[in-house]
């Protein structure tokens, strides 16, 4: 089969690898329908050693039921399915209280010793607790909001609820790429009465204002902080969604958030340390967040998605298939795409 | 009148300072009856610049109303009255949602231009917001326990409700001062299972296990985070109390917190960072807390207090009068003592 294999830096091929197949009696194998890029594959993207035995990327996908192991119970072959961005048994400590991705036998897929989702098949451990099965067909029109159940729609959700968004709150979301725009779909969702988007690139700026956003601050650093402040009576957000990973970033997401109020933080931490342990002490704020536990928002967010209450889907500006794969990298990392869909 | 004032590192001194006096019409004037030396006044104990003007000391204490402005609605002369560690109006925006430290027209007391507890009589700002009159006589037997509540049992409290103990769950409490050993009693008083605490010193410990701590780990750094895994099936604690501010006990309590848990951290932050902002990350570990609103809790407080079902008080293992305060400030130091009471 074909797959994604990203072997350093700005190297990403396709090439042809082992098929997959059942392994544990746990296991599934699943044809990939769908599949996309994330903004988190830009990290090694642009960082990533060069390594001889190279990375299989992708965790993003929806696909079929191709094979079963002896002991899957609620899947079958045929079924469409999605899958989270980790995979987890459904019966741990952590995955009954709702934080699959920390499951005591679950992981995180590609890598060198388990298949990614840019490539044609997957074997998925832990078939019972990771996949969900969707109550439509293959080619259903919204295809693409379902995709970003595995990922994108359910983090910026999680953003919201680490940020504690509530009815009448005001939140700042920082960050415009497609974790952005699904947390602005997810604080409006959960009742927000101000959302201000931080970000200038003016197709995302649309997107993030169609989605719900009610203020739009252009400035970077301490001028984009002043806006926001003067934006909020000079008190700051009470929720802020980090949606980046960048010291900056989370600076400025502590920074625009008022007393007593939280940060939601997404964005994977490229820095080891928290800033502003003193001024957030001080104000009482809360940082939370962290992986988005995906498998326990998918069922809560499906039925949104079906009735097109909300169309998460339309963070995805470009669609290819496998060959565009290394292109979609390229195009994602010098932001002309927000998001890229791979169809198979 | 006389008070406490610090010149700078290691100089306290106790001397004649203008009577406190009422200047706006929203004052009161109390005169103190029992005040203590807090934790937090070590810091500057130990690194206070040298100060020609010195700054006033004390934000703990409980006195007798003397004189009160022409717009005091709630107070009158003659009322027993517990000051929290900070004032406030309680009308702004902040106070009415609990949060009384970030009060805007509020502050903290001594410095430079306010008194402080540590002295004969303070000028009370905002009086009707910030104190709260005690239903009892000035020698109640309960002085002690109810003097807790104007700082060190409403943080302890503070940092048990920002790290979310609830019943069945697993605390460990980082730091056996004052602080800590009231966050034993937080801990036990909401229901916690577990109550682990960090430390070393015999008396503390022995204080800590008469609160309700049910287990002491008395090893440092990497060695104490193995023993509390080992004594939470590897897993970490549920809700952990950072009572202490350094960067190496946040570090401690970071690492002890299980994903998906919280760190409630009350301990004034001596460095601007909040280490392992990745592994927190990966673990959805919730980072709160901060200065306690101990004027939202103080009539939570109370009547347990009063009850006797919870005993504070017992954190104070010294009495001297106002001229044993810079010997106080010392034993202190030198972790002779636990927490020293001024009597006046």
């Amino acid at each position: 089969m074909r797959a994604t294999v990203m072997y350093g830096a700005k190297d990403v091929r396709v090439e042809t690898v082992p098929d997959a197949r059942l392994v544990e009696s746990t296991d599934a194998v699943v044809v990939v329908t769908r599949a996309c890029i994330c903004g988190s594959d830009l990290w090694p993207y642009n960082a990533m050693p060069r390594s001889e035995a190279g990375n299989r990327m992708g965790h993003e996908f929806i696909g079929i039921v191709d094979a079963v192991g002896s002991d899957v119970r609620t899947l079958k072959k045929g079924d469409l399915v999605v899958a989270p961005f980790a995979w987890s048994d459904g019966t741990c400590e952590f995955c009954r209280n709702g934080l699959q991705t920390s499951c005591l036998h679950g992981g995180w897929w590609g890598g060198t010793e388990l298949d990614g989702g840019q490539g044609e098949a997957v074997r998925v451990p832990q078939a019972d607790g990771t996949l969900v099965v969707l109550p439509v067909g293959p080619d259903h029109a919204l295809m693409a909001s379902l995709l970003t159940l595995s990922d994108v729609m359910g983090t910026g959700h999680h953003a919201a609820l680490a940020a504690r968004v509530a009815p009448g709150k005001i939140v700042a979301v920082v960050g415009d790429g497609a974790v952005g725009l699904c947390g602005v779909i997810a604080a409006r969702r959960l009742g927000a009465e101000r959302i201000i988007m931080l970000g200038r690139h003016a197709a995302r700026i649309a997107l993030a204002r169609d989605f719900g956003a009610t203020d739009v601050v252009s400035e970077r650093g301490d001028a984009a902080i002043a806006r926001v402040r003067e934006l909020t009576g000079g008190l700051g957000a009470h929720s802020v969604l980090e949606c980046v990973g960048l010291g900056e970033a989370m600076l400025t997401a502590v920074s625009v958030t008022r007393p007593g109020g939280a940060v939601g933080r997404v964005g994977v931490p490229q820095e080891n340390a928290i800033p502003n342990a003193k001024p957030t002490f001080y104000d009482n704020i809360t940082i939370a967040g962290g992986p988005a536990p995906v498998r326990a928002y998918i069922e809560q967010l499906l039925p949104d998605v079906l009735d097109g209450r909300i169309e998460p889907g339309r963070v995805f500006d470009r669609v290819t298939n496998i060959d565009g794969v290394p292109d979609g990298y390229r195009a994602m990392n010098q932001r002309e795409s927000i998001k890229v869909m791979i169809e198979f």
